[in-house]
């Protein structure tokens, strides 16, 4: 069913763009007290590791999901260890 | 092809279980603070629609990692907006 489909890209949308307000407020407040780094680099690897899957089963929406979630965790997890 | 699977589970693993030392932290040190508190909502927000997109799909891997990562994630939104 075609509702089915929009239920699978509201969950992606949310999923993927709830990393957007961390990132900003990371640099914003140049604070990552609190924030795991632990986290960030387990994340961040499996991003990369989504990504890769994504292009082997030539699956574009999952390509770009995790790319996109890339862009926004990338700069947490960098702010993360720069202010320890 | 089998490898390309395990490329996968990798992923999923690594994304899911990256939740669980931010949420020990977040239990242990109750220091919430750079931690995005909207963040949080969405993502939250976004794991249900994903349990729930997992459940009209029958597909008990979507359902089951989403279910986990919402064990996770859970404690981590509650301390956000307990602690401010």
């Amino acid at each position: 069913m075609e509702w089915i489909s929009w239920v699978g890209y509201l969950a992606a949308s949310l999923t993927t763009l709830s990393f957007l307000p961390q990132s900003i407020k990371v640099i914003a407040t140049r604070n990552t007290q609190g924030i795991s780094g632990v986290m960030y680099v387990m994340f961040v690897c499996g991003l990369v590791m989504w990504l890769i899957y994504g292009l082997l089963i030539d699956d574009m929406a999952v390509s770009m999901a995790n790319l996109l979630t890339l862009v926004f965790a990338l700069p947490i997890l960098v702010m993360t260890f720069r202010r320890g």
